[in-house]
This record gives C-alpha cells, structure tokens and sequence, in this order.
C-alpha cells in the first residue's frame, strides 16, 4: 500500500507517492491554472496521482489514503474547501469530487500545518510532541502540533500567527489591519526595512549587489551583503532578527510548545539567523531562568508539503 | 469522598470543599504570610484543608485529592512550585512536605489555567473541548484549555497571554519588555490612558468622582463615567475595548479555541464591555466570513480558584 501526498502551491501542484515508513517513490507535479473549471482542475490532479502511482509501480487500488495541503483553510469534516485563493477555490467540494474519480479517504489541511506535521514527524522536530512550526517567507505562515496532533482551531481558522497584532497601530497589512506580525517578520518585511535604510543612506553594498535598482533588493540580497559585512545590511539585518525574536518569545511566552522550527525562505539562511535568533529570544521570554523550547532549521524543505499531507489522517 | 480545591491568592489562601459534581460543601481561609518559613506555610495549610473538611463533615481519609492553584508556575511531575513570589517561594518541594502531612494525590498548576479549567467544565465555557480563559485585572492572566485539558506548555512557562508583544518598542513592562498586552488590555492600562487624557482635558466627570485626586483613579472610575455619558471616559473605554479587540483577534487568528472567556476585575462591567467588544474584534479575525470563536464572560467569579483547582487530575 502506498501514501499520496498532494501540495498545492502557488505555481504548481506537487504530487507524492509515499511507501509506509514515508520515503518517497515516486513524483509528479502539474502547473497551477484558475483559468479551467473547478471538476476539470480536480480531474487533472487525479490523472497525475494515478500517472504518479503508477510510474512508483502500483495500482490505483493500491493507495490507502490521499493527504492534501493548500495554501488556505478546508473543513476537515466535510472536505470542503472553504478559500484557496491561488486556485481560485471558494467553498469548492474538494472530497466528493475528487471521490469521484478515486474512491480513497482524502484528508485536507492548510499547506503550513501539513509541513509542520512532516517536521514534527519525519523532519527536525521528530520524536517531540508538541511544536510551532513557522514559515518565514514572502508573509509568515505557522503550524501548531499539540500532543502530536495539528491543531488549527475549533472552527479551522486558527495557525495565522502571521496575522497576531505585533505593533499596535503599527504598518498597514493587506489584510485590511495594521500591525500584523508578518509585516516585520517575513522576507518582505525585511526588504521594506532595507529599502527604507538605503533611502537614507544610499551608499551601501546591497545598492551595488543589485546594480543600483533598489526594486531587486531580495531578502537574500541582505543576507548576503550582511554576511560581507556591509554595516547598514548588518544593521537591518540584526533589527529583523531581533523583532523576530520578540516575536518567537511571544510563541513562547503563549504556547510554548517543545520545540520552534522555521521554514521558508528566509531560514535557508541557515546559522547565520539561528545563532544571533537563538541567543536574542531567551531575553523576551517571561519565564528565561527555565526550560524552554528550542529553535531548529526545517530539514524537510520543499518536501515537507508533500510528506505532510501523505501523512494526514 | 471528597475533593479539596486549594486557591493561593495575593492576600490568603482559599480552601474549599467539594463533592464529586464539584459542589462546594464547605469553605476556609488563611491570611497568607511570606514572614513564616516554608515548612509552616504548608502545616497552617493543612490544618486549614482538615478543619474544612471536618466542617464539611468529612474525615481526613476520605480525601480523594487536592488541587492547588498558585499564581506562579510549577511543575506538575514533581510537585515543586518552581516560583510563586507572593508566597516567597522558590523551588519549593510544595508536594513532598504537603505529603508529610496529607498523603494524597497532590497537583498543582497555574490559578488562571485553574480558572480556564473550572470555568470549561462548571461555568460559562462548560461542554466546550476549547477554550482560553481571559483574566483581565491588575495583569492580563491567561489559561488555555485544547482538547479538555490545561495547557501550559511542554516546559510549563505558557498560558501567559499578557507577555507577548503587542507594541512593538511600546510601553516598557515590569518584565522588562516593552510593548507586552497588559500594557494595553489591562486595569492598569486603562487607568494609564485615564490619566494621560485627563492631564490634557481635566474637565471631566471622572475627576470629579475621585474628588480631583487623579491618583484615585480605578478602572471602575473610568466604566462608571463612560456609563453616565462623560465624553472624555467613552473616549478612553472606547481605546481600550479596540486594543482589547486587537488581542482577542489575535488569539482567534493563531489559536481558534471555541470559546474566549473574560474574567478578572474588568469583566464585571458585563454587556458594557461584552457588546461593544463582541462586535469589534470580528474585524480584525482574518478569516472573519468564517463560524468564529464567541466571546463570554466568566461566572463563577472568585469561586473558579477552589473549583479549578478540585478539579485538578
């Protein structure tokens, strides 16, 4: 029997096939498209799960359960889709229309907590039992794991640690608030604050690295000139970590689960942000004269969407 | 049998008793007094549990446990009380010298986690399998209830809403952060902002009942105004119910239990403060078309402390 594991993405559709112990076997993916219709967009994705299974070297019949992680919220009992914006899903009935095509259980879940379930699985957090897993990108997504378990809410609308009031009264969110802990936590947020910083002072290496065009200054850019030692890459650099710090220390603070596990694209920077972000947290946390969680690089990378979602049930 | 729920407040130790449906059969109080060693805290409070007991009508072996509610942290595996300053303890064997005395089971947790307990399964929030209880006084207290049962974190340091940041580089905190959510959410808090507008427009009704003794301000000086129409106070509590609607929406953004209770001094102003937030923090949820947490007030007031604690396993 084998495990499939779907990762809706921004630009593609991620298609796994996964044997018990999750190793992969095989992989498929097919490009993203809300031009078709909604039953087309299903009968594809179930074309690619059957091509995918079978280049692995086995049936249809074979498939004990389908796992599906989207970047927006589902309702588990029913496996409706309740918003997926990228597919332009609206209270789409994601199950029974998949069912029709293959009758297998088919479980949905929000694309960060099925990746913090693969962490807290097969990835960093493996072993633990409860974990924050929080995904620092173009925004800021999050996956709670309690006793094991995703938890996202009582009414599925929970995990957007993104959207926590961070800054009162602070930067406009496109989600119509102001504040919101992703505007100075994620890659976009950090290239705001360098953008800002150069505005005042132009002669700075992440000018030169992007030949003068301050519109393709990329969180990667700042690293790297941080990494050479520019002083005003350093100097935002070491203010994005220590806002991210506060906001780890709130998690904690809160929830403190066993274990803090960051993703995305921003973590790629690897000890370069966890050692001065390790050090920094421990001050804003209440209770720092005790145990506390750790903070750990996601291993998994992209991988984790679609062992996440082979591992739903 | 019986079980006795232990309450550890700021001015005594409340001890009651209770059958198995959590009625309280009968009650007892000591001052508590940090000048009086450790060991003969715990010996006046034990005679204070079997004193109760016998008035309750019971004998000492018929016992089934005692819960005990501090306002500090402890852990629960060896019964230490890690910090309770109001006690003067400080990893303190709380659980071992009771035993001495008492040889029962002993637990032990947080009092707002105690109140989240009690009022999730004999008060406002009974029946639900979620729920964060709000503590709104001097502090922001806070516990949290997943799936029936405390949580306070997998080190024990949780549960401590009032800490997290919610001002980025905001107002400094006794904690030493700045920016924490009892800076803004907290009796404290609105008595602040009562003070600072009144120093820009001393002609209101709020002075007046403090006899022009700003200092005698309390957050009931500010409800009571607001109530009778002062527009400096409606102006004030109108603050404090946004920055309260802010943090309400930020635990539905990240945690989605099925129920947010509000207890403490503040929520004693009842629908005056209910209504106006009820309507208010829905805007700032992000996913806010969706079924969303409801928002109530507490009901078993300064009894959830012996309750909750009871009802400790």
């Amino acid at each position: 029997m084998v495990r499939v594991g779907i990762d809706v993405g921004g630009t593609g559709i991620q298609v796994g096939v996964l044997d018990e112990q999750m190793n992969i076997l095989a992989e498929g993916s097919i490009p993203t498209s809300t031009a078709i219709p909604f039953a087309e967009q299903i009968t594809l994705i179930t074309e690619c799960v059957l091509s995918t299974v079978a280049s692995a070297g086995f049936d249809a019949d074979q498939i004990e359960s389908v796992g599906v992680g989207i970047p927006g919220i589902a309702n588990k009992e029913t496996g409706e889709v309740v918003k997926c914006p990228n597919m332009g899903w609206n209270h789409v009935p994601f199950r029974s229309e998949f069912k029709k095509h293959l009758n297998v259980p088919i479980f949905i879940d929000n694309d960060a907590n099925v990746a913090a379930l693969a962490e807290s699985v097969a990835g960093v957090s493996a072993g633990t039992s409860s974990s924050v897993f929080i995904t620092i990108g173009t925004g800021i997504g999050s996956g709670i794991i309690i006793n094991g378990k995703i938890w996202n809410g009582f009414h599925g609308i929970g995990g957007e640690l993104g959207h926590v009031i961070f800054d009162l009264n602070g930067v406009p969110c496109s989600c119509g608030n102001h504040g919101c802990l992703e505007r100075y936590c994620s890659a976009t947020a950090v290239i705001r604050m360098a953008r800002e910083a150069i505005a005042q002072h132009p002669d700075t290496l992440m000018l030169k690295m992007v030949n003068n065009d301050i519109l393709k200054i990329e969180a990667r850019t700042i690293i790297d000139a941080a990494r050479a030692s520019d002083p005003l890459a350093m100097e935002v650099f070491a203010r994005f970590i220590d806002d991210l710090a506060q906001a780890i220390a709130s998690v904690v603070n809160f929830l403190d689960p066993e274990v803090i596990v960051l993703g995305g694209g921003v973590s790629k920077a690897g000890s370069f942000l966890l050692d001065p972000l390790s050090r920094k947290y421990k001050k804003y946390v209440l209770y720092n004269d005790q145990p506390m969680p750790k903070v750990k690089l996601a291993v998994l990378g992209a991988k984790a969407g679609i062992i996440g979602a082979a591992m739903l049930s």
